[in-house]
């Protein structure tokens, strides 16, 4: 089966917004066995949702939109949904009692009349009950081709997605299971990793799949492939794992974890292991703090984390020594292994990371060239740290740095 | 002059990756007249870029095209140019040098034959040079349409988009000025807020577009316009805006910057009145702090922030007593209070903001309610703090933890 997600909303196409609904839809449903042929955004415009309808329906099999479903005049989706299906709106009462429910515990007020009519859906749809918004879903089908119109709020959608499209989808498809697994490798480019795997990339049986993601100092090499037999797939790609990961060498630094990352690792070890982590961050402002505590669990494992972004806030509240700082600069590899080392007593933690660099675009409190970054980690035996230098690209080097403390404190955590 | 963006790459499809690059390109686009029509999204796959080349070229001006121009087997974007024009590939001599200076910079090593290929480029196309990569741009022109490709590398194609695509559509075409002004609205939701501003919506000159852009606990409200004469469309729109302002009432809290949002006016103002700011997170675990850090120029007026997502790191690293976390437990507003006072003397700023809660999906070091966050702000002179609930979704439960910090934030630094 293979599907199209078309994303609606003015605001994606002037760069206001981000698409990341986009991304989940196609993880959730490649889950299931459906692969997402084309993600196509187009504007709130009837003519324009009407063309890409029209185009999605002779290119795949489910059509998936989003947006457009709010009570505000900007809002055409399910109109235009209506005249493409030659159908008219009718009140669904199932629709409007959902609606009275969520307005009376989120907002508490009269319900308005735009609100209400949010129930009002087309006639040959089936609704999709929206727990966490007034916006319905809507499912509809025409000719063997379903489609899916679900509002742009991002929980919303999501909870729709997991709750009542990915159990209909199943019902009604028998679907092949589609396998990705991705290895992650540190320190080399492309090219060089591709040449040092050519011979295994060229015997690769054709119906396994494979792709290079670089992203900065980190590069995800992954393997898909689809099949009926979900065993039998693990086992086939779990045997050309095997054969390449010697031909990766040292450079080789894991397996990614089907939902996530790096981060992803490294927090399910230290929780198994009932280990602990503390984070002291300058250039880095928060960022390798944020990769842990977004994901649910992190209390088990995460102590805290410290931002000294400014040369006082080393000094007051990280306790780093004046005379550090002034002969060696704030951005130094003894700063860098003072703020790991004292980031893991304060926070009595088992492991530490540290940052400190240059940023850019102008040099900061320190001499250090634009790009130079130190990342140090502690153990409650040791502390060292690294230098790199990652341009003078602010982006690029807080991501950079992001990515050297994940990667440092991963081998570490590995090391035995 | 509209434009369609193409991005290329299976990582999209099956959600590995997150396409930030077509926001970006569209920003940029817009400020010189361009108007993006759709977006697309497709497979590493030459008949998909095939068709999808014919379509757009079918809808637009201009193509952009991102992605698939890495040195690697599954990078076909190139060739599958080449064939659309149905040109071939010829050495860029240009090119080359480029490739080898950049290769000789950061990698050292010798020049691997599959990144010499690189230098490849349709006889037909334009090479336009990419500083920070191996990978050139493309640009070629067939009847009136322009066709522009990138690598999809972010920062790689961003210095692309700014140093050579920009100036070259600008030399080319005399496009109208486009113009989005945004109004940022908190605590009230898109259907009453419609309601309030009805009569004005209804009279808005026809070539102003508006649009609710909900997102969690904040509303923007996007005023869009394009015509040749700037200033005549900024008063045209700034007269609307001071219209409209007296009918949100109280809930309009601002003018999004351009450039992005409320942490960026907070930024500038702090930045114009030489004051500073701390941070203390629990619950949103770094992502406060990270907003504000990932901005170049932060260290004007950012001094720190802790995140204390132990119970143990209040107490031993943000000094909150004991007691009063025994009294009142860790989600209170007690301890939010505590936290935004003695990050405040800690780094000896101006304001700080501190946040703490539970996110879920469990119970965690306190018996508070999932969604449960208080949010406090401290001056140097006085304290206070609002208890919220978010639900029981953790991102949803993060995010606005975050938005709420900010909009705190923001009201108290503009209080006067």
């Amino acid at each position: 089966m293979i599907a199209e997600i078309i994303t609606i909303g003015d605001e994606l196409l002037i760069g206001q917004v981000i698409d990341t609904n986009s991304a989940f839809i196609a993880k959730k449903l490649n889950k299931i066995g459906v692969s997402i042929h084309q993600i196509t955004s187009i504007q709130d415009d009837k003519s324009h949702i009407l063309k890409a309808l029209e185009e999605a329906e002779q290119r795949v099999d489910i059509i998936i939109l989003t947006g457009g479903l709010g009570p505000t005049k900007d809002d055409i989706t399910k109109k235009t949904i209506a005249e493409y299906f030659d159908d008219s709106l009718v009140l669904n009462a199932d629709v409007l009692e959902n609606i009275e429910q969520i307005w009376n515990q989120n907002v508490g007020s009269k319900l308005l009349q735009v609100n209400k009519d949010q129930a009002l859906v087309p006639s040959k749809s089936q609704a999709l009950m929206n727990s966490l918004g007034t916006a319905p879903g809507m499912w509809m089908e025409k000719e063997e081709k379903v489609f899916i119109s679900l509002p742009g709020v991002p929980y919303e959608m999501e909870a729709l997605i997991v709750d009542e499209v990915v159990p209909k989808l199943k019902r009604k498809y028998n679907c092949p299971y589609i396998l990705h697994k991705t290895l992650l490798v540190y320190n080399i480019g492309e090219s060089a990793l591709a040449e040092r795997i050519e011979s295994w990339e060229d015997n690769l049986p054709s119906q396994i799949k494979l792709a290079y993601l670089p992203s900065l100092g980190l590069m995800r090499l992954r393997l898909s492939t689809k099949g009926y037999d979900a065993k039998i797939l693990n086992q086939e790609v779990q045997e050309q794992i095997d054969k390449v990961i010697p031909l990766i060498e040292n450079e080789f630094a894991g397996i990614e974890d089907e939902e996530g990352s790096v981060e992803i690792i490294i927090a399910k070890q230290l929780t198994k292991t009932g280990q602990t982590l503390a984070i002291a961050e300058s250039c880095t402002g928060g960022a390798v703090a944020e990769r842990f505590t977004v994901n649910p669990g992190a209390s088990a494992y995460f102590k805290g984390g410290l931002v000294t972004y400014s040369t006082q806030s080393k000094i007051n509240v990280l306790k780093v020594s004046e005379e550090t700082i002034n002969q060696y600069s704030v951005v130094s590899a003894q700063v860098a292994e003072a703020m790991a080392q004292n980031a893991q007593q304060l926070f009595q933690s088992d492991y530490a990371v540290a940052t400190t660099g240059n940023a850019g675009p102008e040099k900061g409190d320190s001499d250090a060239d634009v790009g130079t970054v130190f990342v140090a980690v502690a153990t409650k035996e040791a502390v060292y740290s690294q230098e790199f230098n990652f341009g003078n690209l602010r982006i690029k080097v807080i991501n950079r740095g992001v990515n050297k403390a994940l990667e440092m404190l991963l081998k570490e955590i590995f090391k035995n």
